[in-house]
């Protein structure tokens, strides 16, 4: 029997998505199970994104171009001029969801053995991308103590070796919620700068940002043409995480034809999904506004509803819709597995993800979980009823974090 | 200014899509262009299909699950069932394309440096998915003076090193319509379990035989379970390209978790395309009797019309929707290129790709083309009247190949 490649068994399994056969146990037994582990937000596609597959008539469904319909490029180029950046449609390539525009910026920049460096903890999936194209991540650990802001940039110089290509960032930040502010980015062009290293953002919850805090982007940074390398998707902005339609956007010309190359061998992105994304790009504004204050609301209600429970510790997000919490159990992934397979509170329970694997060292947050906010005001208070009780019963309750940073006061 | 990588600098541009300015050019001249150069089919999505999508009213469009939806797995395990190929639905994983079904087996299977045996013309995408990987092509050549049948099991021989981990094939052939025989794949059988070597299989074109010729699949070859991946898309089959959605099936448990891994990381495919995929399940046979019947009236036509020009050689295959054809020229890539360039006939001239991109090394294959008969036969008939037209004026005509072989004497 033949073997398994090397990588192929290094490859990590999703930290999002190994648990989901314990889940599906515990439904078979009947409970309700309250998903907090993926963001696959409950929030409902916009309307003139799902009329317009309705009302799509080809004769044929055909390929599009490798870089995407270029009246679909034209439009998402409106989109960041309204949003004060200018890009030429040009310089943006339709990919199959953000996943593929990171893939292809791995691959067009760094080659196996390359290190990028990316403050974790991270989306855990770059772990992927990195691991199939050989790349080697180096973390730059950001601390709950923190709040998870950016490390100092001391922190970033200890990584930085001859092999080091580029810096990937999330902004803001799955899973911490982390967003940046402008002083952070300008920090990280100074070392782009200095180092020659790429940037790469991946800013796919952009309009995800609360508190009157306003979203800074690295395409905004001036004189970084050629380092910086946008990573973006439709999925959560009009959720519609399944039409798998994302962008790779940059200046830096030999990037983009480089890319290209990728996106030829294979073929097109999905043309169903370009054209529901093409028509949601006339998305109400009234819509964002809803959903903004649904998802801040959704925030506090979780966040003090974690911090209220005792020894547990959760930063307040400005973004996204995640968070990391500190529980004071012995191993998080120990007790995601517990809270499916042995808990039951009033026949629920709640399926959260182990932080671990959003770490490059498994051993660095063993305590913490992510936290997905992605379900009705209602559906969060039963979980948070049900993690209460989950941690008086917990065989492996341990002592927790101490509260002591402001950060931790959001109540 | 940060540097691109290596691997992005070898990555091959697609011969397909190369071309594609000039024939913009041409385009902007008032010149009509035939299209002969790439697979986009123009027959017609079945109806089911463009009806599924046009009545799919999801709230919100969501991911999939990452091996693809779970009635839409069953329904391709009944599709193979009704071929006689036994196969149970948690051994198939829907993706985005055959590419990725492809990119999948590849990262699976095979690490960075290790080889793999494909016969050669072979489509020119396989180059792209192994530099993606750092995988090593070794190519064994198939003629057209033998209308490109399998070579002598000698010549595989003469390929394997300590490196060779895998055969790939694509059947019936792309870019040749090559149609093995059982026989033939028989012999690759003896050569995977003698050298216990994967047998990966590009069948998207499998339903695409003529001259009532059946096609064999690798799925059916017996003790071979653990050394088989299949390959496979809707996009040819239903003529829904820009779908986005094949297959990767395989008896082999540990390919097939190794390889949701990598499905894992990159969430799901899409969404739309596999509503779409699920319905065209229903596509009455009736459909694929007369798409038939129009592909083997165009092979027909094409093959037969291309011989009879003085010069041209081009063998009768069996299957898909191309060919490849011998032009008396002295280089195919330039003939292809002042087509669209500097050629006219009643204002209107022929794409087609050069095939040495489809040989491992571009020397080879200099004076040939593929052709894809994938235009009403009326286009087809224009197609071939200009193909005719430019070799008479052509500054670079040579003498040609001798039609010597009983496999060109199709007419």
């Amino acid at each position: 029997m033949p073997t398994i490649s090397t990588k192929g068994k290094l490859m990590p399994e999703s930290p999002i998505r190994k648990l989901v056969p314990f889940a599906e146990e515990a439904k078979k037994k009947g409970r309700t199970v309250y998903h907090l582990n993926i963001g696959q937000p409950d929030i409902e596609t916009p309307q003139v994104a799902l009329d317009a597959f309705k009302n799509f008539k080809p004769g044929v469904i055909e390929y599009s171009h490798s870089a995407g319909n270029e009246s679909y490029r034209k439009g998402i180029a409106k989109y960041y001029k309204d949003l004060g950046i200018e890009i030429n449609h040009s310089q943006i390539m339709v990919t199959t969801g953000g996943s593929e525009a990171l893939l292809f910026a791995f691959m067009s920049c760094l080659d196996a053995g390359d290190e990028v460096i990316i403050p974790e903890p991270f989306y855990a999936n770059y772990n992927g991308f990195a691991c199939s194209s050989g790349i080697v991540v180096k973390a730059v650990t950001s601390t709950i103590e923190t709040g998870f802001s950016l490390p100092p940039i001391s922190e970033f110089e200890k990584q930085i070796t001859s092999k080091t290509k580029a810096i990937l960032i999330c902004n803001p930040g799955n899973p911490t919620g982390y967003l940046y502010s402008k002083e952070e980015l300008e920090t990280l062009k100074e070392i782009a700068i200095k180092y020659d290293l790429y940037l790469f953002a991946d800013e796919v919850y952009r309009e995800f940002c609360y508190d009157e805090k306003k979203h800074f982007s690295v395409m905004s940074l001036s004189g970084l043409d050629e380092h910086v390398v946008l990573v973006d998707s439709i999925s959560k902005r009009y959720s519609m995480c399944g039409a798998r339609v994302g962008a790779l956007v940059t200046r830096n010309k030999e990037v983009f034809s480089t890319a290209l190359k990728f996106a030829q061998a294979r073929l097109s992105p999905p043309t169903l999904g370009q054209v529901a994304g093409e028509a949601a790009l006339n998305t109400p504004l009234s819509y964002f506004d809803k959903v903004n204050k649904e998802y801040s609301q959704r925030r506090d209600l979780i966040v003090s509803g974690l911090n209220r429970i005792e020894g547990v510790v959760c930063p307040n997000p400005g973004g996204a819709f995640y968070c990391i919490a500190s529980l004071p159990v012995d191993d998080a992934e120990n007790f995601c597995k517990w809270l499916l397979q042995d808990f039951e509170y009033q026949n629920q329970t709640v399926m959260l993800t182990p932080a671990n694997g959003f770490y490059s060292d498994p051993a660095l947050g063993k305590q913490e979980v992510r936290i997905a906010y992605v379900l009705k005001k209602e559906s969060l208070e039963k979980a948070l009823s049900c993690l209460e009780e989950a941690l008086k019963v917990y065989p492996g309750k341990i002592s927790s974090l101490k509260k002591s940073s402001p950060l931790f006061s959001v109540e």
